[in-house]
């Protein structure tokens, strides 16, 4: 039986995938510039990306009661950006990854210098559909602060920060701090503004900004701690060895730092905090049931 | 004794100094990130640039009788978004160039992975940068059009799109169209984006916006075949060889495709279509120095 996130989850997915369809340019193969470019950015950008952060964002807007047109063009750079750190992510000199949901990643396609390209591309173009947005906004001060918002999430002091982070500690040992920046700035900054963004877009209630604040707080630590339970736990499973022991194999997470047992106490009190932060809100369907699924992603 | 353009170039030059240190945030280390980032990032965005892209927004928001700070952020976004890109240029799998301006390229300082990242890093904050800009902004449609065009100057219909170009065509024979699709992308582009960008955000004259997209093609074609003409005359200098077979080293240039003496002819022709094109301007006193130093380039 499909459950309520499930649901909600599908309606908001097929609306992204029209969204980032359609603001995607068009205007690109009669400039002369060469094909190339302009597939390896949509290579990645339409291979069957999750799009949680984009649903996050049209999903918080509408909830607090949104209409505009100008939130899907920030929902598609939320895309966008995720999907040129992911390229960036997987080159030869970062992680040299040659799979990416079950396919060949960008550089083992296109080469390792158009993927480059691809991922500069696509940063840049989220902020072209981000700044389009602006001349279609009903509120321009509104939609400043939420472009804001992603936008210090995705730099040096946000995403970038975070991998630097990543790149710069490996090797050495892990403890609580250093996973706790990694964790907040490498996948937590773009998951918790893609929440405000949606939010700030449409209303500037101190008290409802400051809960989704603290609700995208806790679901993007959910996220990333039951991300590395199930890394954890799944390659137990593929290699038939000990959980912990695998573990090491990537020390940086927090079943290797806290444990798997304490780890997933922390998801149900995560959990538990998630949900009394957005329980005044009043249309709050889609962030219980994300509470819900989350919780449900180890079990 | 200095010329005109020295006089000018140089007051331009030393505000541009200052408002990007200004503008270069403060607030990276507090975060416990690793120094790293920023110090890869700072390395490459003040280390001794031309600044002539942030000189073209100033000038040209000055002369038309701009006097707001938003200006500045504009400015500082165009020379963030030019050092991200020669970091880019620069990486092994790119042009693999280990020099630049004299000094060791970032990848042979910081390493390869870091690079990536300081140049994302560098991008991305240009756009927060722009976007910092448009809180203080007066007249936030004007700023929003000059923002726009900046953008869209950088991204794959701009420079990443001839970036593309450059290395996809690598190796075939060149062309005059071909070489003229590089040019106008990957460098003319941003180019002419920070004079129109620099207008756009002070005049919405069409006659005065026209004038100056005009006078910015011809400035972008200008700088770009003085500086093919300067690489094949110094090479040939340097090394004692003939100028044109040395050309051949770089195929996609000017001098190799419509010849040297062409190439020369080409510019003075464009001098004085550029000085057409700004005649009409009262205060042309920067546009015209300018002019007179591309035509003095290469003599």
């Amino acid at each position: 039986m499909k459950s309520n996130f499930d649901i909600l989850y599908e309606k908001y997915r097929k609306m992204t995938e029209e969204i980032i369809s359609g603001l995607y340019p068009k205007d690109y193969l009669p400039t002369g510039l060469p094909p190339v470019l302009d597939e390896s950015m949509a290579y990645s950008l339409f291979s069957g990306g999750k799009r949680l952060r984009p649903i996050l964002v049209l999903s918080t807007y509408y909830s607090l009661g949104g209409d505009g047109k100008e939130i899907e063009y920030l929902a598609c750079a939320a895309e966008m950006i995720h999907t040129y750190s992911l390229i960036h992510d997987d080159l030869p000199c970062m992680d040299d990854d040659e799979l990416r949901r079950g396919k060949p990643t960008n550089h083992i396609v296109f080469g390792y210098p158009m993927a480059v390209l691809a991922g500069d591309g696509l940063l840049n173009l989220a902020y072209e559909t981000m700044l389009e947005g602006m001349f279609v906004a009903k509120d321009k001060d509104k939609y400043l602060s939420a472009a804001y918002t992603l936008a210090k999430a995705a730099g040096m002091r946000g995403m970038v920060g975070g991998q630097a982070a990543d790149i710069s500690w490996e090797g050495s040992e892990p403890d609580k701090e250093k996973l706790s920046i990694i964790h907040r700035n490498k996948t937590g900054a773009l998951i918790r503004a893609s929440i405000l963004a949606g939010c700030l877009c449409i209303c500037d209630d101190k008290e409802t900004v400051d809960s989704l604040f603290r609700y995208g707080e806790y679901i993007g630590e959910m996220f990333q701690i039951t991300d590395d339970i199930l890394d954890v736990t799944s390659d137990a499973e593929t290699l038939g060895k000990n959980v912990m022991k695998d573990a090491e194999m990537n020390k940086m997470t927090y079943p290797y730092v806290y444990g798997l047992e304490n780890s997933k106490k922390r998801v149900e009190e995560l959990a538990k905090s998630a949900e009394e932060a957005v329980c005044g809100i009043k249309n709050n369907e889609f962030f219980i049931s994300l509470i819900e699924y989350l919780k449900n992603r180890t079990k």
